[in-house]
């Protein structure tokens, strides 16, 4: 125990146990709370470690950690190509990850297909003690999973602000910046038919993007645009561009925003493969910043999102809710605008 | 109580009193196991579904399952933009939880950065009594996970075969097959100068589909092919196949057979940027079959390998070992080529 002139020698922590016990904090919680499971092996050293430095819990401390799981759980109701098709989620997770491992913590992951998987999943997860709360990602219209959080009496942060009352925080990059600066970008670049090429209804993320786009086009002075819904997918992006360039030449869009760069870089493909130039003919503009968009031919115009940064704030909000500190919404910095090469002046010709 | 004539009567399970008490079975054994952590209006409602039921439990039963987590651990030495970059990922991890899913269990994922972390992951899941065991996945030359594991006093499965004696069983799709296959492709529309671009020497799977790519022309009576060593990349592959087309023409490839998809989607671009028309001048293979494949112009043939199945292999080895029944190195069917616009005849001149 290090003592400093004139101060109260500083009392041995959990940490100080845990480096001393080479293991994490977490471990040493479990032996504290007497969590069966821990290896005796590892309990023995712990113990070790509490008597060679004099630790004694903490009461107050004890009694907040005794149910304490010291886990998060993320639960998709996507297909779970998603992980691989949008470019959100890898970052995510891994801007989660880096704050719960500062924090000693645990990510359990969970896809399900279907309203009822996904309740009981949450049910499960809540009831079995694994984890302390959950990441909301994908709000929906009138989304259920508000009034379950509180009724399992577990917390949560919503990526997002819900379209409900709730008191639960919303961890927030606004995409309303992102799809604004895009057409802008398009109309400072003369077009005046721009299209867009959306996301499934039922997300308010995807009613968000198509709002914002519609109200950009107004603010320009432009006339209302083509949009088509779709799926996030290749295929979709494919189908829904197929439907956009098959219009007549006069109803024909000279630019086309997509909700993500996967339908966007499939749209394009469709162009060129129609003898259309991208960007002389047709510009294309996605969303997200997927890896592979700077290397395409032409590379793709997008909007970067840093989806890392998105999750290490729902985890820093989420472990204060969670250990009782006042939180609060949280808006993150805006989406920037990456122009490329896949966006060009209006044709002159109509 | 059912009975059947003749029959005495069967003896409720735990998945009955899951059933009754609107549960899962995770939770109902988490509560014959007395483990803290669980609600305690879920504890009475599984109380009184044992009492109405009439459950005992089963003493051997009970001391084989005392310890179970319950949980799965998959943790992934790699940045995690490769959640999306490679389409592996997400299937696989969507088949594993497919099966821990019908075993009423949960997967905790964790990225890690350097070996050192690594290594305490694992011991951190593996001490806190929150996983079973693991699945190994990229594997490397004498990889000290598998050491490790035992040292642990917990269980595995590796994804392929570890280049060290091991009882730790093997679920392996190889990858020989899909190798040769594209070789084989190329060969046939008339290629002999067969380049090859592949992922970082450190992994198992990258030297071996790097050595079967070097067999392969051997096997068709080819000249050696230039390889140029990658890291799965977009960026990897455009500086890959950059240096490729700048060799002189009489050393330049006419095929390209790539590691995976992204690099080879990258690589085409630096392709037709250059003027270089594929396949007409170049043809192109990857591997993985990504989402976007099938929709970039040309579309990108390649190596179709079927990851979520490989997901829920991994798990059912996994349970078996966990559960104490012989467990066996299972092999899948081989990866299929699925040749598409981007591979043609090999150009007439040179």
């Amino acid at each position: 125990m290090s003592e400093q002139a004139g101060r109260a020698p500083r009392r041995p922590t959990i940490a100080d146990v845990a480096r001393l016990a080479k293991t994490s904090r977490g471990t040493v919680s479990f032996v504290i709370n007497d969590r069966p499971g821990v290896a005796p092996a590892t309990r023995e050293r712990v113990r070790k470690a509490m008597d060679e430095l004099g630790w004694r819990p903490n009461q107050l401390a004890r009694s907040l950690s005794t149910q304490r799981a010291y886990g998060i759980g993320f639960i998709l109701a996507r297909d779970p190509r998603a992980l691989s098709s949008d470019p959100f989620f890898g970052p995510f997770i891994a801007g989660m990850e880096q704050k719960l491992d500062e924090a000693g913590q645990f990510l359990v992951l969970r896809f399900v297909s279907g309203k009822e998987s996904e309740i009981q999943a949450y049910r499960d997860l809540a009831e079995q003690g694994r984890v302390d709360g959950f990441v909301l990602s994908d709000l929906r219209t009138d989304d259920p999973r508000i009034d379950l959080i509180s009724s399992l009496g577990t917390h949560a942060v919503t990526l997002n602000v819900a379209d409900t009352t709730t008191t639960i925080p919303a961890v927030s990059r606004s995409d309303e910046p992102g799809v604004l600066a895009a057409v802008d970008h398009l109309a400072d670049l003369g077009h005046r038919h721009i299209a867009y090429v959306g996301g499934p209804a039922h997300y308010l993320h995807a009613i968000r993007r198509r709002a914002t786009w519609q109200a950009a086009l107004a603010s320009r002075n432009l006339p209302e645009g083509r949009s088509v819904q779709s799926d996030f997918t290749a295929a979709g992006g494919s189908a829904a561009t197929e439907q956009l360039l098959d219009l007549p030449a006069r109803e024909r869009p000279t630019a086309i925003v997509y909700a993500n760069d996967l339908m966007a870089a499939s749209g394009m493909s469709v162009a060129i493969s129609r003898g259309i130039r991208v960007p002389q003919e047709l510009s294309v503009v996605g969303y997200d910043d997927f890896e592979l968009s700077a290397y395409l031919t032409p590379s793709l115009t997008t909007v970067r999102t840093d989806p890392m940064a998105w999750g290490v704030a729902a985890i820093d909000q989420l472990l204060r809710v969670i250990d009782g500190k006042p939180a609060r919404d949280v808006a993150l910095p805006h989406p920037v605008l990456v122009p490329r090469q896949s966006t060009g002046p209006a044709p002159r010709t109509r």
